[in-house]
């Protein structure tokens, strides 16, 4: 054991992290990143512009607190979404991870239990454990896809107070069915389950890719978290929010800290929506070079999963270790999520998806 | 009841937040604002320039992850507390109130208890309870002063695992002298106890008043902590820090979320940093108003307590109530903190100070 870990548990630690590494491994400098899911465009002029304008007049009311309640980022955002949603809707914070911390500060907490469907975000364990949320999982088939018979049978069986569907999945990259939705919220209707679909993802979905945003009316229950990090390019600004029940934001008012929003996240955030066109501009591009990258595996002979999201998950790769090394040794960082015969790579412009698919076709 | 509080309580909400109200009270409009403790006074024109400048060249990266461990910052901290700390004995979240619940996420939770001294911030126990720390308290002296001889029995009673001892304390105004630190600390020996020193108006303490910071070589379980929001005029961009051992910023690495200081936070809090001795130069000034206060209040024959923040907390009032609606219909906003005889009034500017004390001069 090291010093620091040892230093480290001889402090009064609670007991769910005892023996926890800290996670604070350096963020690697290499040409091309595709090993996590942010955008891998930059911001367009004239977004970073409005950003910056924006922020000069949200800084010249610093010194005060900023609005508690974020009133003109909810109504942007519901106006963004649409269908049919207002202010009372909407719920924000600092990332899709406060976002379901809260939920669960909320909803969860000793004595509860959450459910998901691995492989799925590595998040969603470690968000129940910091919560004292007790976690448990249900298996998705071998072609990692999720039927409505089998996710309702699971809530059942389990009896789980909240379940997270993420959809489109990380890492498999493809979008639930709203059957699978309809299905675990029938089933949660005997444990009072909080179904959250986490939409991440949901802009780069594939044509006709029905969001969940549509069965909201009328369940109290359903919550759909979205995030800024990914269509929005504001991984860096961390603006994560939800749509759901006016009931369900009344009572992450219970839990959020006071402020937690700064009102230079909120005028960068606006100032953002205020240029969504701009930037879903640059998501159809990146999924353009995201169905280049599932043709041309598959032309390799790998196995990509349907992607409705900006990255693919392949499978059909004899040694998935060997070519993750193959393709960081060319500059390119990919994602191993230490699934056998799998990788996972996000889509990048177009010159980084081909600095990646001329390097993979050397390597398989 | 409501029907917006009927539909939140059919929601399955945790136990702990039943009944309770959701805190959306609107922020009011009042010409003067001496109600929340914040800056009074606006950022000096060179510190906007600089945020701007800042959050512009932090914007054109906004695309990719902030630096999880937003070192540069830790740096700037660092170098702002002095007292020989370097980048590892520094933490930073959104506002303090973040930086105490990773602090309670880390160390307290089920089967644990925190102790305060009240009257003291308002928001220990809300904390306390959204993390499922049990809360209990042991009561200051009559006039609200706090001796290291009854909060070490505290401590040792209560077998607490947390301690919160506000220094200058938020509604009294008053610092802890350090020898109450030492006999915490002593006494929390037995129960490994968290000592936490909340320093958010440190900067505003008369001539001559130590900070717990002097404290920190070899008591590894002391922690101090400070926010941006009040002498770095910041109460808007959400940045609170604190002060420790390494291996309690290892901890806190445990619990926080990944990326949870954007690159936007870390931008504009160090570019106010780089300009600490513009806002330090407006501490001074805020510093002249609370002397002023305390004398005219003394000088109407009225109790205010010594303070070593920017906020006067007096006593000797015979209806607060009906001062305090004098003082609103006169356009000046202060705090009735619910203790007899009692109001809490922060130091404006020049202007806004001679506003209120004109107006209390007629009502008392």
């Amino acid at each position: 054991m090291t010093d620091q870990l040892e230093r480290l548990n001889r402090l009064p630690l609670r007991d769910n992290l005892r023996g926890l590494q800290p996670y604070g491994a350096p963020q690697p400098h290499v040409p091309v990143l595709l090993n996590v899911n942010g955008n891998t465009h930059g911001l367009p002029a004239k977004v970073h512009a409005a950003i910056v304008a924006a922020v000069g007049e949200a800084a010249a009311g610093l010194n005060r607190y900023p609005d508690r309640e974020f009133s003109q980022l909810r109504e942007a955002l519901a106006g963004y979404l649409g269908h049919g949603l207002g202010p009372s809707n909407i719920w924000a914070a600092n990332g899709s991870n406060e976002v379901l911390q809260q939920i669960l500060q909320a909803f969860g907490g000793p004595g509860r239990r959450a459910l998901s469907f691995p492989p799925t975000y590595s998040m969603y364990p470690l968000l129940a454990s910091g919560t004292d949320t007790e976690y448990v999982t249900s298996p998705r088939a071998a072609d990692f896809t999720l039927t409505a018979e089998a996710a309702g049978e699971a809530v059942r069986r389990t009896r789980a107070n909240i379940v997270f569907l993420g959809s489109p999945n990380n890492p498999t990259g493809t979008a639930l069915g709203l059957d699978v939705v309809e299905a675990v919220y029938e089933a949660g209707a005997a444990s009072s389950a909080i179904v959250i679909v986490d939409e991440a993802y949901a802009e780069f979905a594939r044509t006709g890719t029905p969001s969940a945003l549509s069965l909201l009316p009328g369940r109290e229950r359903l919550i759909v978290s979205r995030t800024m990090s990914k269509a929005f390019a504001l991984a860096g600004a961390r603006g994560g929010y939800l749509a759901a029940a006016p009931e369900i934001t009344d009572a992450l008012r219970l839990v959020r800290l006071p402020y937690h929003l700064s009102a230079v996240t909120q005028a960068t955030a606006l100032a953002a929506l205020e240029h969504a066109d701009a930037l879903l501009a640059n998501v159809e591009d990146i999924k353009g070079q995201r169905d280049r990258i599932v043709e041309e595996l598959s032309a390799l002979g790998l196995a990509p999963a349907p992607s409705d999201s900006n990255f693919v998950f392949f499978g059909g790769v004899k040694d998935p270790r060997v070519v993750w090394q193959g393709l960081l040794d060319a500059g390119v960082l990919i994602r191993d999520v230490g699934i056998p015969g799998h990788l996972r790579v996000t889509a990048g412009t177009e010159a980084e998806t081909t600095a990646f698919l001329g390097r993979i076709r050397e390597l398989v």
